[in-house]
């Protein structure tokens, strides 16, 4: 069944008013009407089946049905801290993400990032990213969508540090050197609740004075296995091992 | 240090020869001369740290220097059997299956495949997907080149199956009903040196006849976490999650 995100004010004890551009999606792209059935989530702790009860250009009006407890987030809040890449790599980066369950991506400017972004730029950039993780998490059934936080430096990076309970740096040369453990170690010792900070470089990865700063202000340097993984690989990676770890390794 | 794949016999015991486009991407692309070293795979057992002795426009000659263990494979084999999803798709998978340790791909027309490919498209893709899974493993460090395999049917695949230690099934109508610690079962009765084949439906899943023809069969149906994951999505977490598993849970 196809799934809508609505702001938590369109979501009353009894119906759901979907306004903006869900109802074309719904009317024009799924040529739904009157009397189909949708599911939608007020982005926090109430998800409902709902069927259509009137329909205009601008406004859609669903009866609520059941409530539903589709409990698909990760049981630990991961952040994706990432070195902003090449292109349009952090689009797939924060779709797949999405899928994958993480609750925020923040994007930041590492010495061998080549991209820039100035203002216009990144605001543009922001709002597609939270469209596209809308998106993803409509379409993965999650319950809530993720967050995109502004874009940082490396030295506002380092001071959001303390606000998670645990921060994994990605680390191409302790993969190469074999220290495959620390990962597996850094979840085992994290609790269910908990919040974890993943961060990774951008291609090239980080410098020895980046990985010496983030180490030194709390980071675990993790290697996601021996191969050598692409920027826009390891976010993916990281997700699916928590994935395993915490919800099929039971 | 940049990577080549050449075949067995162009590695003697002292000397590799490169040729083919890769001879153009160490001229042309990495601007690379007489002097300067790479690394190169027979795509078998031998890797080696070779110094560039002689150049021409169609050959380069390497001595070498030492021989390398990078011990980069998957202490598994997994082979992801995917169902021909939509537009390029395909090219993600084996490009990022590849750097998640893959070792092979085995496309296969499912009931719910929208593209189609004749014989002359067939081969045109293959090789196009050969060259990115090549690409690809020089990149992660691989030492070997995931095998790219023909197209085939259902019951062609059916018939492959016993030729796997384990066969899993990602199924998502298992993920919705909370079947999920399958997967870590199935990963924790397989032995290092083992095989398994990871059948992926295309967009839209696999149908309830192909569900029951494929576990008749030996498959075992794995939700992969409770969230919906596209269809190339899918062997990105199974790969991942083998790895955490294998490589990084010691």
């Amino acid at each position: 069944m196809q799934r809508y995100f609505v702001a938590k004010e369109q979501m009353t004890e009894q119906q759901v008013q979907i306004i903006g551009d869900d109802v074309k999606h719904i009317l024009r792209v799924m040529r739904m009407d009157v009397g189909d059935e949708i599911i939608c989530s007020d982005n926090d702790s109430r998800t409902v089946r709902c069927c259509i009860s009137s329909k205009a250009d601008n406004e859609i009006i669903a009866d609520i049905l059941e409530k539903l407890r589709p409990d698909t987030e990760l049981p630990v809040q991961v952040t994706i801290a990432q070195g902003l890449p090449k292109g349009d790599k952090l689009e797939l980066i924060v779709q797949k993400g999405t899928e994958l369950g993480a609750s925020g991506f923040l994007p930041y400017v590492a010495v061998r990032s080549i991209v820039k972004w100035d203002q216009k730029k990144a605001s543009k950039k922001l709002e597609r990213l939270g469209k596209i993780a809308k998106e993803a998490a409509e379409q993965s059934y999650r319950e809530r969508i993720p967050v995109i936080h502004n874009i940082c430096s490396l030295a506002q990076l380092k001071k959001e540090l303390s606000s998670y309970d645990t921060v994994i740096l990605a680390y191409e040369e302790t993969a190469k050197s074999r220290e495959q453990a620390q990962l597996g170690k850094a979840l085992t010792a994290l609790s269910s609740g908990g919040s974890i900070l993943i961060i990774i470089g951008p291609e090239g990865g980080i410098t020895e004075d980046e990985f010496k700063q983030l180490t030194e202000a709390g980071a675990i340097a993790c290697g996601f296995g021996p191969r050598i993984l692409r920027t826009e690989t390891a976010s993916l990676y990281a997700l699916s091992a928590i994935s395993y770890h915490f919800e099929l390794m039971r």
